[in-house]
């Protein structure tokens, strides 16, 4: 608990918040805030070093601003991954796609402007709307968690948000957005006018795809449809599927339009040089850094059928549809705040989060996922004998 | 020049605005930006290399969210360089001093509140100030550039700002503020309301001390103040004086109170580990690191008396007092945009900033003073030609 003096000119809409963020706990099995559970190879590590190591000697200086050859290095990842190829002016990084999202916040919102999102969805997005004096508006998800496209566009065309957002796959549900969906939201968002702005300007849409590495094979991202839609944001992370997270790499695909908007607004040299190399050594490994995703998904699949297979107060567990590296279960569990803290006295910390009656669990080694599976069966039947 | 079509939500007070900085060309000597010019040893490289190989095996973690180490090594650092010792959670960090300083306007300004500073002064200021929706005002500096307090104290209590900003020594002047102007202005923060505010509430003062390893010795920093007074906050930087620009590693020392207002505000994981090691790297070497300030201070001085030999349409020139790595002079060039550009043919890059008639320079190597001093001369000789 922070304790504030009542002298200080705290913001009053700030006055008894807390700091956001998931516990940061001495736990053996971490399967809470969604990283890829396989750290970094020794060569990849390498390199790491031996870049950094370069351009030490240059730190006394400011970094490239504007971080060219890290941003060739998104385009040429995206187009491995997705099979579009962007300019390096398509393409922005910051430190982690939380600084992306924080700087289209900057951009798009503040007083006077709305933004739309779709709930259950990351709870990040709140803070993002509050730090910038936006103000959040939802539009619910159908019960299965898939997007309600209907009253997502009629909440469009009511509310008149500068920015939509969308989580594809959705976190915390693991839920995926189909294209045709998002194709029919950016019609709604092309058209639809804009509270606070001026005539013939029309709504961003922004789609978060943090975990999208992870999605089904075959099913395309919306950097497909960036060249065809000016309003279209991407944002990206290298935090996740990329096992990158704590070097703080997220990055924003969008035509130059958008990168500019957000150009005016991010700090100058937002960036750091090392951070650049880092990023570069690990785009040099590419293949090893992602090598563990096909894994992951099948653990993805592998886990969500064991959750099924439990029982709960005699009913069986829900697991949400996700294409991510986590899933959200249960659905009725009466007391989840109960079943997390027995998790913990067993060594495994997972997240208390989405909606009431769920739990989210992230994709662990093979071997933290017995130990899950383990220590679960045991806290069900605790709880079951209560 | 960006060019941002229309149709895009951009916020109404961003339209026709560019992107801050300073031109980033690619010159023999810049002299622009206020960086250290003496690069990182060998030694110091490798220990960046090191530490950052160190944690690269854990980098497909989040990092620690509240940089304990680090925090502790900025503990240490400011024992050994002003003579005080803060704990940990008096203490905190960000990418460069511009997050420290965009963190305090989001968790004290915003629409509604008021932020002074005392112009001329750093031109990121107000643009904090716009990205947070601050009101931005001002209390003139004295003709030489020395802080007017009373001025500045009739402001405080006039305007009522959540913050007062106070650089010192301040950019682009290198003009310090003596503590007992300090003092004063502290307990003029302490009593005065704040617009927006309940009441109880008192301004925060906030010393910008980027530049200050380059004040006179013996001189004493704003953080001896820190312990008995909770509305002071002092924002550093590892950029300058330590050579760490390209690291971008800012914090800030103030009472627990303040920082507990900055942790609502700040993002997630906003300081990478990568970030983490090589600073923690670079004060494993903090002699190495600092030793080329005296000699630094000893440039200014030499730089400031040859400056003032020399005559400008028969007058002398003007050199603002400075205990920066910086000089503004001139003082009367009625071309100075001139002036900076035909510096910038003979391949020295400079700054055209603050009042008008006053050109910045920032002190290099000796050889980059000397080919200054030459191409200057030359110029000086070519536009009283004209």
């Amino acid at each position: 608990m922070s304790t504030i003096p009542a002298s200080l000119p705290l913001r009053n809409d700030l006055i008894g918040e807390e700091p956001y963020g998931a516990p940061q706990l001495d736990v053996p099995v971490c399967l809470n805030v969604n990283e890829n559970p396989y750290a970094p190879e020794p060569a990849v590590c390498d390199t790491i070093a031996r870049r950094v190591r370069e351009i030490a000697p240059t730190l006394n200086r400011y970094p490239d601003r504007e971080h060219i050859e890290l941003r060739r290095a998104f385009s040429t990842y995206l187009e491995r991954e997705s099979g579009v190829k962007l300019d390096v002016d398509e393409l922005w990084g910051a430190n982690g796609s939380n600084e992306i999202m924080l700087q289209l916040f900057q951009a798009f919102g503040g007083p006077g402007r709305i933004a739309l999102g779709c709930d259950p969805t990351y709870s990040m997005y709140p803070e993002y709307a509050r730090d910038t004096f936006t103000t959040w508006k939802l539009a619910h998800r159908n019960p299965d968690f898939t997007l309600n496209v209907e009253r997502t566009i009629e909440a469009i065309h009511e509310v008149k948000p500068a920015m939509v957002l969308i989580t594809s796959p959705n976190n915390p549900t693991g839920t995926p957005l189909a294209m045709d969906d998002l194709r029919r939201l950016l019609a709604a968002c092309e058209t639809a006018s804009v509270t606070g702005a001026p005539e013939g300007v029309h709504s961003v849409l922004v789609v978060d795809e943090a975990y999208v590495e992870f999605r089904n094979p075959g099913t395309p991202s919306a950097v497909t449809l960036i060249k065809d839609h000016p309003n279209l944001a991407v944002s990206r992370t290298m935090s996740k599927a990329f096992a990158f997270a704590g070097a703080r790499v997220g990055y924003l695909a969008a035509n130059k339009g958008i990168i500019d908007c957000v150009r005016i607004v991010r700090m100058p040299y937002h960036l750091s040089a090392v951070t650049q190399a880092a990023a570069l050594a690990a785009f040099e490994h590419t293949d090893e850094q992602l090598s563990r995703v096909a894994h992951l998904r099948e653990t993805r699949e592998a886990t969500a059928e064991w959750l099924r297979a439990q029982t709960y107060k005699g009913q069986p567990l829900e697991v949400a549809e996700s294409e991510s590296n986590f899933l959200l279960f249960g659905g009725h569990f009466d007391d989840r705040d109960r079943i997390f803290e027995e998790l913990l006295k067993r060594g495994i910390l997972i997240r208390v989060v989405g909606p009431e009656g769920w739990l989210r669990v992230c994709m662990g080694t093979d071997e933290e996922m017995a130990r899950f599976r383990e220590a679960f069966a045991q806290v069900l039947r605790l709880v079951e004998q209560a």
